[in-house]
């Protein structure tokens, strides 16, 4: 009744993105074999060596696109399958995470209907958990990775020309802890639901 | 990993309240083999037997209070030790619906100090989706109830001396294929999550 | 002092849009008298068809334009000079009915300008009453639409390529009563007035 | 089809908050001849004279209550069966405000379900339109007051023992702008629908 | 221009509540020379000498109330005249928090009227950043507590009858690093301003 | 500790906006010695003439773009690496404000990296204080400009082949006493902050 632990497909601007906004989501559902990848658009030869060493760190993946188009996606999704899609928040700060959102959001409804997946689509959290008006972002579905904190902190420490130590471990460190203590956790990250074509997931039971 | 399908105790105003906002998923609880319990306020002989037939439909129990009271409450709460509660939402339309709610919320957390129970407290639905400044309640924990659609109406239809069949029974069903229509069902029922001394329920994965 | 029941023209995305969304309302305009349009893309001579019926069942005027462009609806508005402009919302899930609402609200400035016309916009109903973030609509303008309802099914019907009986036809049913659950009558369509330069519509009394 | 222009009854705070707030579209509602009522608690004699010199100067009727009680609100609303009942917002700045409108909130399910009375609910704008949190408040009923507007400032001004000129007047003159400027008119009072037993208020067409 | 660096007084439900919510910022105002001041209902013996230990850890000096009231709090804010005062959310997760809240705003416009004080009222942050409904606090004003962090801990440290180590002092780690990342420091607390009779609190520039 | 009254770039769609929405602020940047500058996109001889003469009554620099493009707001923000940038909201009601605002937010993040500017970015008001979803803007940042009255006033009235006296004006006045009232001042200007690459601006203390 409950949903089986099903395959992922995220959908971000940068290399690192996965990592830093679900990666303990990701080694999760890979851990308990569902196929896990991740789609980005090609960036230069150390970034995308980069990404590759971080999706191999979390048990993913990498599908580089040439382009991140609504075709290529719409080509990628009907290809894979995915029972779920993690992309940006509509709301991010970040001009290219919001276009990366808007793209894939364009390519999901005809796939839906060819093919009846993704199943359920999930909007991820951005710098500092701010949305673009700098309100917080309201992410309702907040998944434990206490399990698998070390396994995303290494595959976000793959990204050595990017100012992990700086700022984004210590970021994802606070986020991490912030969703966490929300469910009595360690560590949590935590996603919005979107819907798609009108259908959101389902809770089995209270 | 997922919760187990748990315990639950819901905290009405009315007799009618719990089969209306949650019939569906009390059943489901109660077949799944959770204990289920329902407090409400005494009200004369013939709701409070009207109660005890609609909370017999759902294979639940009812716990009639002489009065709804903090202390009751708490009484209560601490004799059950409920997995999960569900009382009103705090922005419904009826007064008395938000001062149950009020009332339990002030109980909770001094019992969940004390013995670690409820785990997870949510809202129900309002007449009309509706909140009492006009707008749509948001409640984003949807739960399939169409297996147990027919139990929940037999449930409602207990309450003989209520409008069950001119308004009840045509909301619920209007408000039961919404939120299915929702995640792709027939009937379902919806919630919203409360922190419980800031504890939000966790989801295993996405 | 009350605004009389103006002439109206539609700007969606699909042919069956006008009937699903917005129906009852444009009989009920129709049958006071006033001019109703229906502007649409065309798609195909099956689709384009049906819409001509489904219009001719409303007793609305069908405009099929070679593309829904800013110059094109621009000329469109020039022409007819309605009243009141219904488009789709904004924050809709379908990705082809907000660029649609984003054309049109594109193209209403200038045309307003220069002939004060329209005077009212409103977005429509969504897929299950969604935003595209997955919460619900807030439509504050419901109309009483029970007089024309079999009306706007048989506008509906007229569309047989599209699956009408076993989605449309259901999800119109639900929210046609979830709106008029909530001002009291059977059945009835909701919408958001959105600003014009800055204009909201007034109301003569309360 | 449109709702005519009805009965009126104020439950506000103040003895000047009707003038405030809804003194032109009280003064609207008496001319069209709808009986126009205040129900206020009794302050002092200074007071207590000046609403009454303000309430004439509107053409409505004073009712001074002992104490604004649920049950004395039950009375008249049952004595008056008015259309229309206006009061606070329960967003609204100051506490008595809040106060007075979660009293006429809780007295006022029983007497629709005895008598049908009142049809609409709304609440009224507040001090310098803001929610106790800060926000603007929300008011999508907008009524073109140009006409009433000497009407209401004279009323406001029998309210000698008040800072009117220093304070309320200039800030009445800039919400009543503000108000108008977004319906394209000199003058305008802004209200929230309130639901009545899930009910809201409905629009004959758009 | 500027407003100076102000008397503060904060007016909290339990002896802890200063500490974790604000004690950053109260330390940063008395470190300044401003006068601070915590108001606490008495609890019992010990809770009340933690109290006036981590007050004199932050430089402020504490006022025990033998009940926390309007009256009581109305003679507190006349004797003391601040300029800022500090209190829970309205929308706190905890009861005794929103009462506390509540009681204060009940409070404060009589005072303000005949002692012109306070002149900035501030709401703090809550367990988790929670809103009572689940969503995320939103608390535009961020100030920089770096250089006070040790400070805080220290006199949140002085309350060892409560988990301080296991759940507040990593709360309150999470919470600083959370909102010191929003402004680009290591360590910030935040707040939402509450309008006092209609006036929120100026900017002199941006 | 106070940020000082730092460099400002204004980039709006029109070439009143600035004024309008904004000039009270620039001249109090002006006058207390920190650069100012609009940046506008060529329109025609008159209104570039218009602006010229604006600009000059605010103390501002105007920078005419042949094209408001991503690439043309990039070299102008390293061009004069502003502490401050304020454009329109995301929410504004006009499309060519909407289309000013994403371009700018666009350009920002690389040049933010490079430079380590602007400090701050904020959105300005619109038209009567609504949003594109005929909702009010929420803008917490309120700077009184009554001091700056007149030369907005005079800046605004440059734009002589504007409807100024007829719209703008009066407008510009209620606004300006609207954000006025709520500091409590005669007048003000409001505004909202947002977050670059997930940073907000700091408050220095209470």
């Amino acid at each position: 009744m409950v949903s089986p632990v099903g395959s992922v497909l995220t959908v971000m601007a940068h290399p690192d993105d996965a990592e830093l906004w679900a990666g303990g989501t990701l080694a999760l559902h890979a851990q308990a074999g569902a196929p896990v990848s991740i789609a980005l658009p090609r960036t230069n030869e150390v970034r995308d060596r980069e990404a590759a060493a971080g999706a191999e760190a979390l048990g993913a993946a990498l599908r580089l696109l040439d382009e991140l188009t609504v075709d290529a996606l719409r080509g990628l999704l009907t290809e894979l399958r995915p029972e779920v899609v993690i992309t940006h928040n509509a709301e991010d700060i970040h001009p290219a995470h919001q276009q990366t959102a808007q793209t894939l959001l364009t390519a999901v409804p005809r796939v839906v209907i060819a093919t009846g997946h993704p199943r359920r689509v999930y909007t991820c959290d951005g710098y500092h958990n701010l949305r673009r008006d700098g309100r917080p972002l309201h992410l309702p579905v907040i998944v434990d990775v206490t399990s698998m904190w070390e396994t995303k902190m290494r595959a976000l420490a793959q990204h050595g020309s990017q100012p992990i130590a700086e700022h984004f471990a210590p970021m994802a460190q606070t986020l991490g802890r912030l969703h966490g203590g929300r469910i009595g956790v360690r560590y949590a990250e935590a996603f919005a639901p979107l819907p798609i074509l009108g259908r959101l997931p389902a809770s089995p039971h209270l």
